[in-house]
């Protein structure tokens, strides 16, 4: 929470990702251009992308994917007039042969003809939509990562890519669980309704208190924990791959988008070809 | 509306892609199998998969990819127990280089090794809800093929793929244009939220009288006109992409699977690993 990230909180997308861009930032990206859709990252060679995008359509929930790059242009045409994806992110992990290799700022000296990058809604955006709808969820206002655990739900495989689905846990008052599932579920791009509500031990959890990722959380009387899809899982699923190459953002420092992040579709349409008869009046 | 048409509507679903499968049943599949999911058909060579991939990502409305095979096997294993793609819909269209070459019962000789079946959702599932929640679609109520136009707004492109949003219409009361956007909103699978009501020249239709597909439909007064993101937009743009080969189904003969037509996620997982705790209790 330096000064940067203070004065970058009042500044618009243009300015955020430019100053990440020329590396003046390069903190987390929670918080920043509020009311842009924010995106998980993952790069691989074009060689896996029919799998991986097969695992995705097999996986929404999970692997909600909100823009593919054309083969070898790291431009994000579909996600912003000016989104370049080897340095608009703060931060990168590149992996060889399974093995994290290198953290930089920037990839343009790893960026090849052959990579595609795949942006996945995140699961911001449906924690804005509970909070503008009075749902409090604690790990934002005790500033905590989200608790995370492995389950024993299965994710529906495709060539190399599979493994179980990961789930984040928000503790939601058991009155307005069935209201949180409905606002969650008009945003099939941020993970969409909760996979499940109760028990953990329903879906192989078995110490809600001990997280896989991100802090453990306080469930309160009155309260039951809630668990929807995560972001973690193609991330696991990218590993157990075994991919000689790939990359990703580094976790918390996501891709942050033009797009509105509560819009239907995630595509950004030239002004020109975008009339304001789109919308439906009301 | 032959004898065997109205068995096969008291039919389950096994019992109605059996008598596809064995070719006693070759006509169209509105009203068989309610409650299953239905879908639009496309087969590729695999070297088209990624670019089509990417051109269903980028234009979900009109082609919400809800199924894909794996290369070269013609089971659609996520959407269903037992989908053979080379028998189970009652009528192909199989086109050569651009021109239809055949209107086959089955594309068993036609299937090879680097195929790909594509399965889109289509505006079934989202008229279904309409009907439940007591909104009239005309052209049910009256046995007429829904009225589509081509647009002047454009799909996003991807490789060879591109083109035009066509769009259906559904002639709507004007107090509930509201009440049906936001129905069909649930249904991102089927084609989701209208992209326009009311002026059908504000998206280039000039003549709402003379559609470009299906049957002329009246405008009543209180009435305005609705439009959804429509199935033929991916037809049309796998037509212009001039690809040698290529295979769909025949228009009004879809493919029906086993999954539940209003699903969340549109794959069958197995029984083992679908515990019931994977409800959120309401």
């Amino acid at each position: 929470m330096n000064d940067e990230y203070q004065d970058l909180r009042r500044a618009d997308v243009a300015t955020v990702r430019g100053a990440i861009r020329r590396g003046d930032y390069d903190g987390h990206t929670a918080g920043l251009a509020p009311g842009r859709l924010q995106c998980n990252l993952v790069i691989l060679p074009e060689r896996y992308a029919i799998d991986f995008m097969r695992f995705c359509q097999r996986n929404p929930k999970p692997c909600p994917l909100v823009g593919v790059s054309e083969t070898g242009d790291a431009m994000m045409h579909t996600l912003g007039a000016d989104i370049d994806i080897r340095t608009d992110v703060p931060g990168y992990n590149v992996y060889r042969d399974g093995a994290l290799a290198e953290q930089p700022a920037d990839i343009a000296r790893h960026w090849r003809d052959d990579l595609i990058a795949f942006a996945l809604g995140c699961s911001f955006t449906f924690e804005r939509a509970l909070l503008q709808d009075g749902i409090p969820l604690r790990h934002i206002e005790r500033n905590l990562t989200v608790p995370m655990y492995r389950t024993n739900l299965p994710a529906a495989p495709a060539g190399p890519f599979g493994g179980g689905l990961v789930v984040s846990m928000r503790a939601i008052a058991m009155d307005e669980v069935a209201k949180a599932g409905e606002i969650s579920a008009r945003y099939p791009l941020a993970h969409g309704a909760p996979v499940h509500a109760g028990r953990p031990e329903a879906i192989g959890i078995q110490d809600i208190d001990r997280p896989d990722w991100g802090d453990a959380s306080e469930i309160l009387a009155g309260e039951t924990p809630v668990f929807w899809a995560c972001g973690v899982t193609p991330q696991n699923a990218v590993i157990a791959a075994g991919l000689p190459f790939r990359i990703t953002h580094t976790p918390g420092k996501m891709l942050i988008t033009d797009v509105d992040e509560f819009a239907e579709v995630p595509v950004i349409q030239a002004e020109a070809s975008r009339p304001a008869a789109l919308a439906v009046p009301a």
